[in-house]
């Protein structure tokens, strides 16, 4: 087997938008797995909007990806070599492989995945980091009690459109906020959300005045900007804000202003707390299994946006995420298998 | 008896600064209470940056002072007719009596306070609604441990140098923000602070890092702006911002920015929580004499700034808290027992 391994490794440090001169493509061998190793041969690669952010060169919760290096990305494949007594050849695993056709790893931060409890890429979504963040986020920070008003942003994607499903479980009322007539429509429709505001035609503090006539207990920030201050002059007494992300901001190529409603949390005595889901990891397994079993009694639906195109696709589609061109979990399908016949 | 009662009234809702055209002095006859009401000499004004905020036509945590009504203010003075059977004539009170010389009440949010346990003034201050406020901040948002290293700005005022006193009490590493050499020298000299920085002279961030380099696991906010940002960005892990006031923005008369560091919140996990001190009524008790018993042992030091002038000095007095101009809590003494010997 000498098998060609497709990467995309960080180029430059983009400014606006990752534009295509910011990536580079290169083709390696396949590694070999050392002692204690295993080879992944990966199908689907993770979009995440927090992607940009490791993009930059600047201080924040995990060093910036380094120019040249293979970029970041959770992923999920099949062992193909394995000399690690804990993933066995055929494992399905998900884990932070890069943008890349094939890991070697350790298994440091790899999950073992159960294929027949639901398809590969829901393991990126809805039993991944994102239904993970979602998870913690919502239950630990925003603490939902029954018939609180949760809102939550960027709502049809992958973690928004979590949130708001374990929201209505717990029996409260959910608010989406989502570009577009089509993805708004998805959330009260197919997830029962008990309305959503479409923040391109509407203006979000008009319909929340409609939507939340008694004020926002919990919001969910995934964007941050005027949807964030639209929200906080709507909160309720002793509201809980999550700042879970804020795509609004990623890309500004200027000094972004802050929240300048941020003394609504004095007004109605609400806290701001920010949430990064690998504080979690040791309950990650407990969380896991709960999310498994709503997609089971259906109480949960998974819903993964799969884009094909492989390895090569990747720069075009992460900016689907940035232009709002994703329903639910963004991923990209690799050519998987084929590929080693392929080379091979 | 047929004394005057001068009041400070509000004429107009300021633009920036209050200015002298915004109240209007108006003389009125002492009221006579009623049945269950006492009258009340006032002898201390309190003056509190949040008056700034209550003179606006905005939706706030308190309705706005009407147009016309007597400006709102905590007072202190000394019952001097009673029909009222919790209150006798002689008692020191403090209240909510407004701006003038005499108020009439029902005894609502009023405290009978021991004169021999500490000046009348100090009920202003320390064992009033700026120590309480410092009190309930520090412990039950701020959540201090030992070891912590706390930040506090406007550290000098009312509020800030006994929430720095009792950070310093609990084993915190406390560390002041205030404007001038002289503040700053009787932060440290006087009240134990570790350090101060004198934000009129030094770059705060610059000054934090080389004060708290491991990071601000507590900050007490009282002013907002650039010192909210330059805090923001030197947060610990897990790190409380507690929103107290926001002195700085209180005269704007440009719509102001918000806290455009506010993703350190996520980058360090860490929450921003407003609160109003009103919140915790029922531990006021409690609470004073706690505080009290600090002042007795020394471990907490109070300081008025006790400005003479009467009722009619007040639109100028009301300034110094916007310009720096005391130390400690600011007070406007009423002439006092003089008035009824004067006038009667």
């Amino acid at each position: 087997m000498k098998a060609v391994n497709r990467q995309i490794r960080l180029a430059a440090r983009p400014v606006g938008l990752p534009a295509p001169g910011d990536w580079e493509q290169v083709e390696t061998v396949v590694p070999t797995p050392g002692e204690g190793e295993f080879l992944v041969e990966i199908s689907y690669v993770s979009l995440d909007p927090a992607m940009r952010g490791w993009m930059n060169q600047a201080r924040s919760y995990v060093p910036p990806v380094p120019l040249g290096e293979v970029m970041r990305a959770y992923a999920a494949g099949r062992v193909v070599a394995s000399r690690h007594p804990g993933f066995a050849v055929g494992d399905h695993v998900t884990g932070p492989f890069g943008v890349q056709e094939y890991a070697v790893c350790d298994g440091r931060g790899v999950a073992t995945v159960d294929t027949g409890r639901a398809p590969l890429p829901t393991y990126l979504g809805a039993l991944g980091m994102p239904g993970l963040t979602a998870y913690f986020g919502l239950l630990d920070i925003g603490r939902p009690r029954p018939g609180d008003t949760v809102v939550v942003s960027a709502a049809a994607g992958a973690v928004g459109s979590v949130v708001g499903q374990i929201a209505k479980r717990l029996g409260c009322r959910v608010i989406g906020i989502a570009g577009g007539a089509r993805k708004c429509g998805w959330l009260v429709d197919e997830l029962g959300f008990d309305a959503a505001i479409d923040y391109k035609e509407q203006n979000v503090e008009d319909a929340l005045h409609k939507h939340a006539p008694d004020g926002v207990d919990i919001y969910f920030d995934n964007v941050g900007g005027d949807i964030l201050d639209g929200v906080l002059v709507h909160l309720a007494l002793g509201a809980r804000v999550v700042i879970c992300g804020a795509i609004s901001r990623y890309n500004a190529t200027t000094q972004v202003s802050g929240p300048r409603n941020y003394w609504w949390l004095l007004i109605q005595r609400a806290s701001m707390t920010g949430m990064l889901v690998s504080d979690y990891a040791d309950r990650y397994p407990e969380a896991t299994a709960e999310l498994a079993s709503w997609l089971a009694d259906g109480s949960l639906r998974a819903r993964e946006d799969v884009v094909t195109g492989g390895i090569g696709g990747f720069p075009e589609v992460l900016l689907l995420l940035f232009s709002g061109g994703n329903t639910g979990k963004l991923v990209l399908e690799i050519a998987g298998s084929a590929r080693l016949g392929r080379d091979g």
